[in-house]
């Protein structure tokens, strides 16, 4: 058990130094890509006898992405997983590009960061499984969520601290904010929604 | 780990102080305010492929509620979030006021202390996330869920130990209820539906 | 934290010695009544854009409740809340007699005995609320949830070890067959649904 | 709580020899019987009002699944439930046998056996309760989740060390896969899916 708790400590600081080395880094994204089952979800399929899909999205992941999209970000939701309330989620927070179905997340990366005209130095990536190890070349921070498969872990730059679908979104879009400065406005106030 | 542990401790005995500060303040509360969205639920918005949305609500939340209601004091759902399930669970708990799709809370309970004539001294919030930080102005306590966000946490009268969906609103109403000496009663025969 | 953990101890240890004292008692149950919400649930109302409610049961909990069948005891579903969903899950399970709606659970609880003729040396009852404690008087056996309210606790002949929709049903049935001395015939082969 | 956590490591450590012990078994697997509820979900029935039935399922196990699939192995999903959700997750899967309302999953593990002409040294099983105990004679090994009953527990191979609905699906094929020594290929890239 102490030995368990020792490794999950070292575990723990070796994240926190890979955070600490793309501070610079997490200033510059433009485009963030995130994955959906699993990250955005916790990965749970709710299907009923007609075969619909449920999803559950989190409000304060969406709050989230409502900040990052007024600080000038393009968020993108990228989804090997059929569509249906993915896109609905999307179309609910504004999220302009929600790509589903895709089986080679490379080649749609790619294809957006050319049409969008941004550089691989100024895209960031959150996924959880081993299909989105394939997006590595092409992003300058591949994030993983808590819960996410030990191979993606290995190769990202990161971790998030929290599980997918457990308000991972909301903590990399705090981590975000925070780098480019824009997170304190909030602290006095807090936020309003404007319909501008 | 220990540090942790430490840290946490500090911040539970912080928080058992700011609810002894607050009790006469709490015997006072005749307006209720309740954020939906992590508070009433866990956040969680169940989508499906038509886009409508599902939400879980809890049944001793609920409870705790229709207990208030029997006390005199006035309860008001107020979400930032589209309508549908939250003013179904309203009208079920018998809420006359259900306020949904606001955008700026202040407002909105400032409006509703001016027609029903209650001040800020008998006026309580309970809140999840900076979007609620903007009432703070108008209330004589601003409660925040365990799991509620940072930046409100910093601002609250105190936080409630529960998460938002998991009987945080329960919890409240307890609390509320002891301050008036209203919960003793229960304790030898419970509680039996009145429908007068 | 070490006297929370060492108060947890005591409670442990006062539960156990709870359940020992009611051995006997429990081998003489004909009659069980539950309750729904909080214990055959977790007490979450997933309520759609209509209004329309979904509670989440579960299988293992459902197992149990086929086994009590076989022994002949009596199950009775009874639920302060509206219907729908408990009468199909009765409906699945082949339990005969579910209340729903129920403001007074003494007044039916008695009703019920008097009809199947069983007196209150064989009733036992599991529920989580203030609004269950009513029944005390008409049943030998009173059990709560783990999570269930602190004032049912006080009164509750014991305590489960699981929360309500964790599977508490499942461990009551247990509980029960085990001190009938029907449990260890499954401990070999199993069990294999019969259809007589 | 000493003593608790004394006994889980025992527990453990028990646990970890079998695996060890199957290493070789594991590897010759070519036909997995899954249960459905309590191993591909968590055991929910999520009822509405009108008894249509929504099951939780996980893309971590899907995944999961469609890797085994490409190694050749055939999985059957297999459950004494009603089916529904069940078949149409099994579709989305491409997954071909798909056995619900089984009353004995002795007689359907023994007849598809012979169908696939695949014998006892090349099947394995995953349950969680005591109406899997009887396909015990048919398959060389028997797995149970970390929740499943203890019954179940005491006479199988080895226990899975995550819940039902808790990836565990996805942790049995891992262990399959590395056994077979296929789990490294997706080391460095991943993992793309094909459509041939």
């Amino acid at each position: 058990v102490i030995t368990k708790s020792i490794f999950s400590y070292i575990y723990y600081l070796n994240n926190l130094i890979k955070w600490k080395k793309i501070k610079n880094d997490l200033k510059n994204i433009k485009l963030l890509f995130l994955d959906v089952d699993g990250v955005l979800t916790d990965g749970g399929l709710y299907i009923n006898e007609d075969g619909q899909i449920l999803k559950k999205f989190d409000v304060k992941d969406g709050l989230g992405l409502k900040l990052l999209k007024e600080s000038g970000i393009k968020v993108v939701f990228i989804s090997g997983g059929v569509g249906g309330a993915t896109e609905k989620r999307a179309k609910q927070l504004g999220i302009e590009y929600c790509l589903v179905g895709v089986q080679n997340k490379y080649r749609e990366v790619k294809n957006l960061q050319r049409k969008l005209n941004i550089s691989k130095t100024n895209t960031a990536y959150l996924g959880d499984d081993i299909n989105d190890m394939v997006v590595k070349p092409l992003v300058k921070l591949l994030f993983t969520t808590a819960d996410g498969s030990k191979l993606l872990k290995r190769i990202a730059s990161a971790s998030l601290n929290n599980n997918g679908g457990n308000k991972v979104v909301r903590e990399l879009a705090e981590r975000i904010l925070i780098s480019k400065k824009l997170w304190k406005q909030y602290s006095l106030k807090g936020w309003i929604e404007r319909n501008d």
